[in-house]
């Protein structure tokens, strides 16, 4: 019998294919000492019953008290940790003045390491209480700071991708918070990124760097190409923000005569590592390329309420064969929990299928064939993280990391509303889905290693 | 110096209009007996010291903890208690199937008064933790067990409207579920309207009766009318839903060749002490009519986003003067919250203002002015609540009710990211309402009696 790091026991929900979950009821989990899911053995295995009579009651086997559930970890494509600070704030202005006002004055503060280590700290920590296994994260220009957000990452051994944020255009960026010039830009990033693959070494779920564009219209054509060659030398991931809101994607237009997608494409900026936030006014074009590149869409669905202006058509996205994951976008939405943007991406897919305007006829109000049911929403925050991410999470399957949420559906305190003891479970996941709160995730482990428990 | 029944230290928010919020910062609240607000006290005036002199250390003063904030107690315009055993499931379907399918079937095991007291205990109890003191329930068609829906309000504290559903067509309604014929229906309204004003005078907060037929097409002409009279002879309240979706309009358009609320007006059921859910699709016809005859609107904007096929413009109905407060519409909404319900309110808002389809240029996609601000959501939660009830509640505000959430802003499981000690109170409040859970919400008080603390 091999010998496993750990053994669970129990039933568990993941995706079976975007719009199919698989349940695995009452299986054995067994991981590796690399945090592996090593075997998955179903309860008709003629293997069952000899593991459970060897792992059961030593220290490692755990098994799922009655009401209590495995999901994948979530992954999120698209936050700023910084602006954590800020969540649930000046909601009501719109993008630049959002910009500018808040949201950069609050950024400069990261050049004070102990007032960033203090929200990131926070908000790596709310994130993983929230079943947030793998973050994308965007920091802020100050490169130490950044350095220090994936050192927090590390310890608290949340699977973090971290950018150092570069937006050098002295023309479009306030002088308190931009990079010096472009070559200082590229240079703390070149060094960002060096450092951050020398920490990775020590941990076991990994940390990744991140080239960082803050959006086209932050940065000068010099620094796109710089960062273009950093990501090829690096072979390292790429995030940005794309065609979000009519005004960012009418200002690429204006300036290179093309969408987003074409524009970054010419810089080197999407290739099979990238994730691009938004990307609500991506055209077939736009998303073929991102189809032939592998670059990934980070959907923002609370967010986009607030500042894209209009809802992404994800059921026509995912059609064509676009890599698509879910954001929560903080502080742009305002919520660090995934569940809150599942639930919002199934909401919107419904509002963009029927429309919103009732002086129009039905006939003439929505797009028809637009929604996505709750099951593909999970998708999006799982297996389409993991795909996005090009790494192996987000299934509960053999050869993925061991990172998952353990769900309590009979809490006391918020006992959810299952009242047969034989609930279908396919209705239990929609209820996990559309009612479950941080309270109810008892435990997040990453990588085989658990990282929160309440 | 009074003799007050509890008398509260801390810094509340209330409603001073829809656009504007009160911040009673270090306010004395003193509650008389019979748990009205008797006399509010800022620290600015001279009766301030005198009274916390006097009952600063007795058992009955009260101050809240450093990061503690009072909100009024939330209204819940539009509740199916039964449909709390199957929410966040079955959302995918249409409103006709998902009724007779799911619904009708779960609605019909309500004639089990031991099922009946299973789900109505739970879903009061899951509403007191979720801050909503104040409920407008439908039950199901059966007398006795409406009725006890009505007395474990009374006995868990909660100021509970409770309707027993009248469906009385046979041509509609399933054999299974509806009401035996419409003598009965209307025979079982009014023993039920009798039986719970009785129950009424052994209660603190008050319950209520509601005439609630389910909507016009379950009903024939003559329960209509019936309930009109039986509305007007108790001076009752009344609850339906009305245009809800593009199918519910159509319908009653097809029988009566006018809107549903000239019909309901028609039978006498729109009153003061009216309260629609959804009205989507009002014009402004209706609109007037709702203002004159003092109908209030309760607005579901989880709800609606499923079966309502589009956003209810609430800024243009507000602007003419129709009274509205919000619904959780358990279960076509998933959410027992109306903190989910506020936000959704304002992200519907955005979706109607901006639009939604990407593929039409911006001056077409929306409609202009539709936006309301998270201060008007929160508005619609209370003050605008307690107005379409015609009750004194909803604003912390002396006559009114003392019906209030502590919220605790520094749970060591759930702070919120309030990083300053001397964090402006408007961002503070906006924090608030857009990341509490009910983890956060330690205690709730309904008419001057701690009914729910964790
Ligand atoms: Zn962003
Ligand atoms: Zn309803």
């Amino acid at each position: 019998m091999d010998n496993y790091m750990q053994v669970f026991q129990g039933t568990a929900f993941s995706s079976k294919s975007p719009k199919e979950i698989h349940i695995l009821k009452d299986y054995l989990f067994c991981i590796h000492a690399d945090g592996v899911i090593a075997k998955i053995v179903s309860p008709e295995d003629s293997g069952y019953q000899p593991l459970l009579d060897h792992y059961q009651g030593k220290p490692n086997f755990h098994r799922l008290a009655d009401g209590q559930y495995f999901l994948p970890g979530f992954i999120d494509l698209h936050v700023h940790a910084p602006q954590w600070a800020q969540s649930g704030t000046a909601l009501d202005i719109p993008l630049y003045d959002w910009l500018n006002t808040y949201t950069f004055p609050l950024e400069s503060k990261f050049s004070d390491l102990d007032f960033a280590k203090k929200i990131y700290d926070d908000v790596v920590s709310t994130l993983l209480a929230n079943g947030t296994t793998t973050a994308l994260y965007f920091a802020t220009v100050h490169k130490e700071a950044s350095l220090l957000l994936a050192e927090i990452c590390a310890g608290k051994g949340q699977r973090g991708l971290v950018g150092k944020v570069v937006m050098d255009d002295p023309g479009q960026n306030p002088e308190f918070y931009r990079d010096a010039d472009t070559h200082t830009a590229l240079v703390d990033t070149e060094e960002f990124i060096v450092a951050v693959q020398e920490l990775a070494k020590s941990t076991k779920q990994g940390v990744y760097p991140v080239v960082t564009p803050r959006f086209i219209p932050s940065c000068t054509d010099e620094a796109l190409k710089g960062l273009g060659e950093l990501a090829a030398k690096y072979d390292a991931y790429v995030q940005s923000h794309c065609s979000e809101s009519d005004w960012a994607h009418g200002y690429v237009q204006d300036r290179f005569q093309k969408n987003d997608a074409f524009a970054l494409n010419d810089f080197g900026l999407l290739r099979d590592k990238s994730v691009m936030a938004h990307c609500n006014f991506l055209d077939d074009h736009d998303a073929d390329l991102f189809a032939e590149t592998g670059t990934a869409i980070a959907h923002c669905p609370i967010s986009n309420a607030y500042f894209a202006n209009s809802v992404i058509p994800i059921a026509h996205l995912h059609s064509k064969n676009v890599e698509i994951g879910l954001g929560s976008d903080i502080s742009g939405g305002f919520s660090p929990s995934l569940y809150d943007n599942i639930r919002q991406a199934v909401i919107s897919s419904r509002m963009l299928e029927d429309g919103v305007n009732t002086s129009l006829p039905a006939s003439e109000r929505g797009v028809p064939g637009s929604r996505i049911t709750i099951h593909e929403a999970f998708y999006l925050a799982t297996a389409g993280g993991g795909e996005s991410l090009s790494l192996p999470i987000g299934r509960i399957e053999e050869n993925n990391a061991w990172d998952v949420q353990v769900i309590d559906t009979k809490l006391p305190s918020a006992k959810l509303p299952i009242f047969n003891e034989d609930e279908n479970l396919d209705d239990v996941f929609q209820k996990i889905m559309y009612l479950v709160r941080p309270e109810h995730i008892r435990e997040v482990w990453v990588q085989g290693k658990r990282v929160h428990s309440r």
